[in-house]
């Protein structure tokens, strides 16, 4: 009895997936997480304001979600100070990251990223066939001149680099990444900038862009600063034409309709954001501190995570890792040397962080124990 | 300044969109519908329990939901009587569709339908490079023999065929269709199965399929009878290599949190669903005698729809339903000949229908005047 037939492409796929989920690892602990501070969400939680629109929403869940996301489109457009024709609204950052690589990416394309830079970008440039080329880190930081370079040299029709970073927190400032996309783009090679954590920088941070310039796509999400990682609501800024693009391969009804209206009450609750900039800063402050009464240092970061440096090599950070996992403590970890002598802990309330606290010392010992 | 490059493939698709939502018609009509009978949507609404736990869910929303759907799967898979890996659990059956098809077809490969099927599988289709056969409908019925015939003539690696059907509602027996897909279903096609409507359909309507049978793959959802279509949830039965090879394309992070949430518990009230069967069954045969006394003959139906045929060509239906659209009834038809001769009414409240039935005749006497 034959079945289904899978394209060659999918047959050459491997089955493994991008990041386990924390409720995998529970479930796999027997008990729950007691700080869950691995995937960066945002534990201060959505303004209550998108709570109240998320719970309203719930009563006419039975209605499919505005198919173009007409009000939150105009909104981020007012937003940003840009044309609604600017604004793609999709399902997070991920899933535009997959409508844009079937966009631009054909077997065979190149594509240029960092090593150790967004996983699941790369499983959806294998997922359609692309090359990935992957350039170093420089002091931990993307290196926007050698991504560009290596997009020159192997003929890249997509370059992804995040700024704010993840998984570092390192950061560029707008001026001179202006300046490097201005020098060192090569032609015909489209930018993916991932901007998820740009709320948390610095001002500066983020590059002025031309919205109409058809080499950058910016990707901004409601999953970081908004709270929403479970909404799942992201957007990208780009040229209309492009933008246009994605309505020949996106879900058109794929958008949950809660939370279109919790992502427009969220977006709309300035001081909320303001409100959790500032939480997440304190946090930052205290997990370096509760870093630094080890010895350790922490990288300076403009995002809601801390690179903790652990001083070792990846197989201490590992065992660091499963160590602080086994005792109720949710971090995860870079991917790649020499990124991977890090942990990356996300910000926490401060019961999160008391939690961290006790267990890091502990940890840290039976770590380094080998 | 050159920018980005599309796929030879993105170039070529077209720009139309399958459906345009309601929310688009409203905004260029000035102000809201006032019966929504279009979409098929559930205007019964979610089970009670659902709702709860959507508005628990959304103060958690922060989290991203779970990267397996492990407790929704495993509840499914208890309903269903086979074992998760039969399962696979999606962003609604038409992000489900986009990801079998991406495993499926490849530019190129044959794939058939019934000529007046759902748009958005066409949609699908064509957006990763397949040959679309059409089949014709027979007495307003797709046609199981002339599908597996013209999949084994063009050698088609994906045939699709909705039961109950969708838009006309009529429906196969499933011992015939069991018998249909044994006879004649050829080698190396698999069958898509969409059963968005089963649980709105006589008992016996759905085939008995081992769930480990490589050829066929059903898909359900919770947006027709569970009153969940703005949460995007649906699911896949199938073959357990099947089902793990979407792990291999699917957005792992991309179901939201509070549907998973909502889906769960919607499953489990089983008496509410009961409920919403009867309710629409109700609703289909008033849908049947506002028709009926206007002369005019409805199919009957397995859904919770109705197909009224108003008895004359595509342009007089057409006619009808622009009308009743500027009366703020909203409602859909089919796109070809001979089915556009019918207008397809969703099942609402009672006073739901009492707006059908007060406009339903000056809108059929202005349409008939051409």
């Amino acid at each position: 009895m034959t079945g289904y037939r899978l394209t060659p492409l999918a047959e050459s796929l491997p089955s493994t997936v991008p990041f386990v989920g924390p409720e995998t690892q529970e479930r796999q602990n027997g008990r729950p997480f007691r700080a869950r501070l691995g995937a960066n969400e945002s534990l201060f939680g959505p303004s209550p304001r998108a709570v109240v629109a998320l719970e309203q929403a719930s009563r006419e869940i039975w209605k499919y979600g505005d198919s173009i996301s007409h009000d939150l489109r105009e909104a981020l457009a007012r937003a940003h100070r840009v044309a609604p024709d600017h604004i793609m609204v999709g399902e997070g950052i991920d899933g535009i990251l997959g409508y844009l690589v079937r966009l631009i990416v054909a077997p065979g394309d190149a594509v240029v990223t960092s090593d150790g830079a967004y996983p699941t970008f790369n499983y959806h440039v294998a997922g359609f066939g692309g090359v990935l080329h992957k350039v170093a880190y420089v002091d931990d930081h993307e290196d926007p001149a050698a991504l560009f370079a290596k997009a020159a040299e192997v003929g890249a029709k997509l370059v992804y680099m995040s700024n704010p970073d993840n998984p570092m927190g390192t950061w560029h400032d707008g001026a001179a990444l202006a300046h490097a996309i201005d020098a060192h783009l090569p032609e015909g090679c489209l930018l993916v900038l991932d901007e998820a954590y740009i709320e948390f920088a610095p001002d500066g941070t983020a590059p002025e862009i031309d919205p109409n310039d058809p080499r950058v796509i910016r990707t901004r999400t409601f999953s970081k600063i908004h709270g929403m990682a479970g909404a799942r609501v992201g957007y990208a800024i780009g040229a209309p034409g492009l933008i246009a693009a994605f309505d020949r391969v996106r879900n058109h009804f794929g958008m949950n309709r809660a939370a279109q209206a919790g992502a427009l009450a969220a977006l709309l609750d300035t001081a909320y954001t303001a409100q959790t900039r500032a939480a997440a800063e304190r946090a930052r402050d205290r997990i370096a501190e509760i870093a630094a009464a080890h010895g350790l240092t922490s990288l300076p970061s403009a995002t809601n995570f801390v690179a903790v440096d652990l001083g070792g090599d990846g197989a201490l950070a590992q065992r660091f890792l499963t160590e602080m996992n086994a005792r109720g403590v949710f971090i995860r970890m870079p991917g790649v040397a020499p990124l991977d002598r890090c942990v990356r802990i996300s910000c926490g309330r401060d019961e999160d962080l008391d939690i961290l606290e006790e267990e890091f010392g502990p940890a840290l010992e039976i770590a380094r124990q080998g």
